[in-house]
C-alpha cells in the first residue's frame, strides 16, 4: 500500500471513468476518504448499494467541502455550471481537476469560477469502454493507459505533480500536452472515430433494402466493431462534438476529402491505388501492438463460438 | 467424430479462411484427405511446415484432380482464372464452392467455366481476423458465425445439401440468400465499415500537426479499433471494392449524406438531433450482443493493462 497521495477526494458525478478511479485508488490506497455526488437519486441509491465511495453525498458541494482534490466527472457542458456551485466550499490550497474529453472548452468553462487560492488542473484519462453509468467502473480501466494533464497558465507545479503521482498510482502514463493540441488529436483518434462509427451504424439502421435483423445476424464481418464504438454514451458524445467544433469540423472534412477520392478510386477501377492506400495503414496498427495499446490477438481476443 | 461429408476436398489458395476450414473440418472428421494448393512458393512451404492440409500440391490443377469438393480461397479478383485452370480437372459430380466475399462477381466469373455435370454453389463464410495468410488459421473460426450459400440457377439440392452439412459441421450457421442481396448487405455489414476504417486510418497517417506516434499512443481511445479492421489483406480488399462497386458506391453515398447531417448538426448546434442519433445507435449494439455475435465484456474483453 502506498502512502495516500490526498486526504479527501471528492468525485462529482460517478459514471464509467469516475467508479473506475475510486476502484483503482483503492487497489493502490491513494486516498484517505472518497466522496462523492452523482445528480441522480437512481445512480447515488447505487453507488451506496455497490459501496462505490466511502460517502456518497447528496450535493456536489457537500461532497466537495473539505476535500483537497476535487474531480469533475460530469459531461464536458455540465463542468462550468457544476464548478460555479462548489466554488463556495472549496478548501484554500484545494486541487481542482476534470477528466473531460474536451480541454478548451472545460478550461474556458471552470477556470472563471476557480477561487483564489485553490488550483486547477484540467486532465483527461485516454480510457473507457462502450459501457456507462456506475457499475461500468473496475480498477483496471487505467493500467497502461495514458492519462494527459493540460496545465493552464501558472497551475502550481505541486499540485501538478500530486494529480500526477495520483494518476501513476491508478495504473496510467502521464503526460502533459496543449489544450489546443490535445483537442486536435483527440479529434483524430477519438472524436471522428466516433462520430463515424455512428453514422455507419446510423445508416445501417435506416437501409430499408436491409433489414435490421440482417444487419445485426451478419455483424461479424466488420460492423460489430463500429457498433460498440457507438454504444458509448449519449449526453457525453453529445457535448464533445458540441464543444471541440472546429477539430471535428477539421479531420472530418480531411476524412471526406480522403474518402472521396477513395470512392473516385472504386467508381474508375484504380486497384494499385486501393491496394496502396490498403498496404499503408497496416504500419498503424503495427505500431499500436508494438506500444501495448492494444492487442494482436485475433478479434481483439474476443473469444470465439460463444 | 462424423462420418466424413465429402471423401477428397481441394482448397485452393492457403489463406486465413482456407487454413481455418482445414482445422475445423479436421476437426469433426468432415473430409477423408484434404489437399491444398498456394501460388507463393512460401506459403506452400508454411502449409507444409505447419501441417496444413494432407497433402500440398505443386499446382491447383493437381490439388482438384479426383476431388469431391473444390473451394476456392483466392482473392474476387482471381476466382475466374483459377477456375478456368482447374476445369479440365474436374470429375464428374464433383462441387465447385468459393468462400468470396462478393458473389455476384464470382458468380459470373466462375459459371461459364463450371464443366456440365459439374455443381457450383457459391458460399461466403463472414468471419475472419484482421490476420491473414496460413498460420492464421483456427478451428474455431467458424463457431457461431454465419455462412451464406447462394446457390446459382440450376444448383444441384443434393450438392447443396452436401455443402450446408459441411459449414454446419465446421460450427457455422447455415442460410440461403440470392447473389444481389448478399452483395448488399455485405456492403453494408462489412465492406463500406472497412473502407470508412480505411480512410480513418489514412487521414490520421497523414495528418502534419499530430505525429504518428500521438495517434499510436492515443489510439486507446477508440481509434485502434478502426485500426483492426484496417490490418487486413489489402489484395483481398481491393478486390472486394472493385468486384462489389455499386452497392459500395450506394452505400458510401447513404453515408456522406448522413455524415453532412451529423457535421451540419454539430455546426449549427443542434445538441439534441445528436443525441437522439446516438441515442437510437445504441439499440443495434444490444441487438448483436442478444444474438451472440458479439460479446457484451467491456472493450470486447480485451485484456486489460498489458
Amino acid at each position: 500500500m502506498s502512502k495516500p497521495i490526498y486526504d479527501r477526494v471528492a468525485l462529482i458525478g460517478l459514471g464509467l471513468i469516475a467508479s473506475s478511479m475510486f476502484w483503482a485508488m483503492k487497489r493502490a490506497g491513494l486516498a484517505g476518504e472518497v466522496t462523492g455526488y452523482a445528480r441522480s437519486q437512481a445512480t447515488r441509491d447505487t453507488a451506496r448499494e455497490i459501496g462505490l465511495c466511502d460517502r456518497v453525498c447528496d450535493s456536489a458541494a457537500e461532497a466537495a467541502q473539505g476535500a483537497d482534490l476535487v474531480v469533475l466527472c460530469v459531461p464536458v457542458g455540465a463542468m462550468g455550471p457544476v464548478m460555479k456551485e462548489i466554488a463556495p466550499m472549496l478548501k484554500p490550497g484545494a486541487t481542482v481537476s476534470d477528466v473531460g474529453s474536451v480541454k478548451r472548452h472545460v478550461i474556458d468553462a471552470v477556470q472563471p469560477h476557480i477561487p483564489d487560492g485553490v488550483h486547477f488542473v484540467p486532465a483527461h484519462p485516454l480510457a473507457g469502454t462502450e459501457h456507462s453509468g456506475p457499475e461500468a467502473g473496475f480498477a483496471e480501466l487505467y493500467d497502461n493507459r495514458w492519462c494527459l494533464l493540460v496545465p493552464v497558465e501558472g497551475s502550481d507545479p505541486a499540485a501538478v505533480a500530486a494529480l500526477r503521482a495520483l494518476w501513476e498510482g491508478m495504473g496510467a502514463n502521464v503526460e502533459e500536452m496543449d489544450a489546443d493540441h490535445h483537442d486536435l488529436v483527440l479529434s483524430v483518434t477519438s472524436h471522428t472515430p466516433h462520430l463515424i462509427a455512428y453514422t455507419m451504424v446510423g445508416v445501417a439502421d435506416d437501409l430499408r433494402r436491409v433489414t435490421d435483423s440482417e444487419v445485426i445476424k451478419y455483424s461479424a464481418a466488420g460492423f460489430r466493431d463500429f457498433t460498440r464504438i457507438a454504444a458509448s454514451d449519449p449526453t457525453m458524445w453529445r457535448d464533445v462534438f458540441l464543444t471541440n467544433k472546429d477539430a471535428t469540423l477539421e479531420i472530418l472534412g480531411r476524412f471526406t476529402e480522403e474518402l472521396f477520392a477513395l470512392q473516385r478510386a472504386i467508381r474508375t477501377g484504380d486497384g494499385d491505388m486501393l491496394h496502396d492506400y490498403f498496404t499503408r495503414t497496416r504500419a498503424i496498427r503495427r505500431g499500436i501492438i508494438e506500444a501495448g495499446q492494444d492487442t494482436d490477438a485475433p478479434d481483439f481476443g474476443r473469444g470465439h463460438g460463444k
